[in-house]
């Protein structure tokens, strides 16, 4: 299941241009980790928010589509920041809560981990859909 | 003050990575545009959620920033998606529905425009913080 | 149609509860209306968040319902206060910003009237669904 | 400080309306009960999106509360209906997952309670702030 989360992943070119990639996937739970380079900072050096943002985003989906076992799209979410995002890489752990017929309600914890450490820097909470009632069939 | 907006976009690495430019930076609001590229695209060809979430995120910011009239983050945003965003440009327009001491609550609408007609793809709620009483000062 | 949605929140006991009444109903947006009385506070004699969540979630749900036309629940929604309500009544009002085939994405302005004059008090956004698709049908 | 807490949730004159307890209150996490009367239903029977939206608010509140160890009000918040709620008491339970100098991120979930079985039927996720900082200063 690992396997077809890693190449639906690497299916989006947002994702490679990110360079995200999946280190777990299966009805417990979802992990997306990314590497911080230069790129993907904002003015002060932290990481900036629309990379998190992704992060939170996509990890809910897959958290989603484990859950529902089909293909799914983001709904709506939210996020809030915690702190500024300093360190090596990013890791976005997200979970569904609870799964029904046609939607899931997920949370995302997003960690950075700064020389070996993690540290929580931002939360979110979403509604991901089944795709036959998503928005997209409009 | 639109020069200003537009050299503090640049001076963010992950902002010149998506080719997002500032079109509006006033206190009346904000306008981001981004040209869509196939980098920016998930597996299905529609623009990715996170360049959607980032152009909220960034364009919220902006609005706030304008409407505090000094240094901010985004505290906490949310986004509801709409439709697939299909065509050639995104473009994130915010405002300031109400600014405190020290922070703004702001929306954004997020459009794509497709052969020259805007369509409503995600609208966006969040809190702008000024600096000095964000979570990145702690 | 007013008419039935001023039935159809009457037939609600909590709305009954808070006195509220719907004043608009109809695809161009939604008006619910309460008189502030002491029970409708908190310690500081300003309206309770409680109250203000209230007039959002249902506002929201009637601008769904009207846009959708059909029976709809709050599926989620986002709330952000921007000032104490301190006055004599609560206005909410709320549009559907965009209706698809199953869930509509909405907005809702909630003012509190003071000596007849209208502030801004609380924003929300959120997402009303069919009750065929609607997490109550699980 | 739960009995400090119990103080503050009865000097609510909304919070008495609806009958609210606190019954948790520490730094570790916060817990609050409604019994659901009809009172608190809406027309098809379920506890209103109200009540529960006033529950995770309150909840929210006291976590962030006990985690920021001063007077504070909620600044946003957002909440996802699971499933309705039919049962004989509702239970919400918050916990500050970060607390900063001037707010704190909260979580809540938000049970109901049937025949003596909690099945979770909302969660909630917000900021709340100091009062110094909050919008209710401005």
């Amino acid at each position: 299941m690992l396997q077809f989360g890693k190449e639906a992943l690497q299916s989006q070119p947002f994702s490679r241009l990110l360079k995200a990639s999946l280190t777990r996937f299966d009805t417990g739970g979802t992990e997306l980790r990314i590497a911080i380079t230069d790129d993907l900072k904002q003015q002060h050096g932290f990481v900036h928010g629309g990379v998190l943002s992704y992060a939170a985003d996509n990890a809910l989906t897959f958290a989603g589509g484990a859950a529902l076992g089909t293909a799914v799209v983001t709904s709506e979410y939210k996020l809030n920041y915690l702190r500024p995002a300093i360190g090596q890489e990013i890791i976005a752990r997200a979970v569904a809560v609870h799964a029904g017929k046609t939607q899931a309600a997920c949370r995302c914890d997003l960690f950075v981990v700064n020389e070996g450490k993690e540290l929580l820097c931002a939360i979110a909470q979403g509604t991901i859909a089944k795709l036959p009632v998503a928005p997209s069939n409009e």
